[in-house]
Order: structure tokens, then sequence, then C-alpha cells
């Protein structure tokens, strides 16, 4: 049996609770959050506590907060020598408090507030400076059926800036993609089997030999229709960019 | 029952010939390509054939070739008042030779060589001048599962554009992820489940409703980190001008 503590209230925070509080194994002790009120409706399943001196004794103590916040809050634990793991891509382990035992237990993944995680589909990167601290975390992972990777902390911090390219930008791309074709009366609709089969080609194919499409097979033709058509600025730089950038991968041009 | 010849050999025509075949209430009478050898593989299930004087008569002709080729192999047709069509979502309707009934039979997926391809996951962009050549479009693609939508040239050009989005660029964005994480010896496999769940996301979220990250919430410091951690100057010229776009959206900065 592990037996963990929950600081923070945000969407992380309550997708590990969740999880955690249906695992077998494991026992969530306590949640705490400076906004009582959030958690406040979880009150008659776990302790719900908004002062950091009600802590009580836990294997591992999950600060789920905002990066700039870790921090302070690691330094404010009323304790020493403890497991401490924060669940941020970019924050360093040493960013800790160094009174305990530190770690990172970062869940490479989107949240949504709303819809169910499926843990099985959330990798964790989990980064200790001892072994027995990363065994625990390990079995943290493992028993809301997550795989975890051994994940050093410039890792961990390229993973996150790499997360932002295929998961926020790649999000700005179906944005304009819903603006263009919404201008013309189309539904965004129609795109969506697209976008599912683009991420589905990656999964067995790498990106440089899933690349298909105009700039690839360098139609110039094409091209230039395509940048008329634009009728954003924005988007036309993004399209003359990211053509570039296809261009200069497969060997066509110099950037 | 209805009939179709194909022309052409490339991805679109070999995917298309193989759900044809096999889908009931529709006969391929017979292949043709300029290149025999392509499709001679063939030639035991299909009359395959080199030369447009052997064309026999069929309930629809489609032409899944090249663009640029399109609009001159329609005028070499040896006959005359037959539907024929296209599959391309950048040539109009009107490139086609208008001595036949013209449409367009256009696919919104991408298609690999060798991966089979479900066309139940495929939409049908269908535009045509007369309404049973419309109807007899629809059946084509309800025969193979697919679902059809009537859809103009311009905005069957709009969905082709901003299927170079969300496909080609972000497929390009997925490459730029995959250059960062190994340079730093991490795998880009750790990305593949929130590469899905971006995608899955957008299933029932609006691109707008969807967007999270540094950009989204205005985290001044995580995008000066991130831009000092890329290595290559196109990657931080594309991070910038993205994170712009995601502003400007949000209403954060005139673009």
């Amino acid at each position: 049996m592990i037996s963990v503590v929950i600081l923070g209230s945000g969407n992380v925070a309550t997708h590990l609770y969740k999880a955690f509080s249906k695992a077998e194994n494991m026992a969530v002790n306590q949640w705490f959050s400076r906004h009582l009120k959030v958690i406040d409706f979880y009150k008659n399943e776990v302790e719900v506590i908004d002062d950091l001196a009600l802590l009580k004794p836990a294997d591992v103590y999950i600060i789920a907060i905002s990066d700039d916040a870790i921090s302070k809050l690691s330094s404010q634990l009323p304790f020493e020598n403890r497991l401490v793991v924060h669940t941020s891509g970019s924050v360093g382990l040493h960013d800790l408090d160094k009174k305990n035992h530190r770690g990172v237990f970062y869940p490479l993944q989107t949240f949504s507030k709303d819809a169910e995680v499926n843990f099985t589909k959330v990798p964790f990167c989990i980064e200790t400076l001892k072994k027995e601290d990363y065994n625990t975390l390990k079995l943290l992972a493992e028993s809301i059926g997550s795989i975890c990777y051994k994940v050093n902390s410039e890792q961990r911090s390229s993973l996150h800036l790499a997360a932002v390219f295929v998961n926020n930008f790649t999000n700005q791309l179906y944005r304009i993609a819903h603006e263009i074709v919404e201008s013309s009366g189309t539904e965004f609709e129609l795109l969506k089997p697209l976008i599912l089969e683009t991420a589905n080609k990656i999964q067995t194919l790498s990106p440089y030999m899933a690349q298909t499409g105009p700039a690839r097979r360098n139609d110039k033709k094409t091209i230039k229709k395509h940048l008329k058509q634009l009728e954003h600025s924005s988007h036309k730089i993004i399209y003359e960019l990211l053509t570039a950038s296809i261009q200069h991968t497969h060997g066509r041009k110099k950037l």
C-alpha cells in the first residue's frame, strides 16, 4: 500500500486524485488546496485541508500546482526527509526544497477539465535522486495503469517544449483550418477524419516518412494558388514558413 | 449495379480500385494506366489497359491522376455524354472536358501506399452539374461505406487548403518535435499519446475551446525559456509565429 497526499486543485491534481482514489493498493490520505472550496465537493471521501500544518505522514506528497508556486510551497512543508514530487514539465528537480527527498512525476498528456482521463494513455516522466524513490513513483504510475519513463530534467524540458509543438501549435493549425473552411461556408466537421488519421499515421510511421503534400513534392503551382487563396496575412506567413520548413527537412531548401 | 472505370495508378486510384472491387452492387469494368506495369499485378481480377481507345462503356469514369494531367486526359477520352469525374481537391469541375457529364469525387483523407484504407473514415466531397449525377456518385461513396457531402469548387478548394494545415503542416510540427526530443536523447515515442489525444480532443471540442499552454495563458516566462532552449533559428521563428497566432485568436495580441 502506498499512501499519497495531493497538493493542488487544478486539472492535474483533480485527475490524479480521481485515479488514485480508485486504484488498488493506493490510499489518498489527504487533499490540500489553498482554495478549499474547489475541493470541498470531495470532503466525504477524503480529508480536505487548506492548512499545511495539518499535513499527516504519507509515502509521497504530490505537488500539482502552477509552476511558479512549486518552489515556495515545497519549502513551506512542515516536515523533512519525506518524498515530495512535482508534476511540472518545465520546473527542475532542484527547485524543490532539499529538506525532503525530491522527485518529478510529470504526466506527458493534455488534461481537460471535464473529460475523463484514461491513464493507460498517459506516460509519466519520472526523475528522482534515489533509486528507491524511483521505484516508489514507478509503482504509483503503474497503480493507475500508466507506463513510466526515466527522464532527466534536461530531457523533460525538451519533451515539454516538444509538447507545445505537437499539442498547442497543432491545435492552432486546427483553429486556422477552422477559420479557412468557415469563411467559405463549409464545415470543420469534414476535416475531423483527416485530423485523426494524421495523428494515427505517426503511431507507426516517422513524421519524416509520413510527410506528403505540395511542399513535400515541391508543387509550386499549388503552393502559389494556396498563398493567393489565404485571406489573412498571418495565415500566409505561417503557410510560407511551414512550407519552407518541410522543404528544408526534405532537402529542397536551405533555411 | 454501378459500373466504373478507374483511370490512374497512384495511391488514390489503387485504394479506390481495391474498395470498389470488394463492394456489393459495384463492378470495376476496366483499370487504365499509362504505366501498365504498375497495375499489371491486378490483371487476373480486372481488365487492365493502357490505351484509351480500348475503353468500354461504364456508368462512371474516375480520373485519379496528378492534378496537372486531369484536364488533358479528360479531353482525350474517345466518347461523349458519359459521367467523368476527377478526385482532386484543387482542380475545378470545369477543368474537365465538357463533352462529357462532369463531376468531382474528392476523398478528403490522406492515403499511404501500404496502409489499408478504411473508407468509413473518408468523407467524399461531391460536386456535379446534374442532380442524377450527384445521386450516382452518392451511391458510389455509400457502396464503400463513406459519407458524402455536397461541396462546390470554391468550398472544396478551401477544404484542400485547410487540409494542408491539419495534415502536412501538423505533420511537420511532429517532425520538429521529433528533432527537439532526439537532440536531448529522448524518444519521440513518449509524445505519441499526446499527439493522439490532441487529435481526439478536437472531435468533440472546437479548436478554440481546446487550446491550452503557455501562449494561451500568456505565460511569458515559459515562452522566453522555450525560445532560449530552441537550437534552430527556424524552429524559433515557428515558435514565435504560432505563439503570436494563438495570442491573436484568444484576444491578447494584434497581428
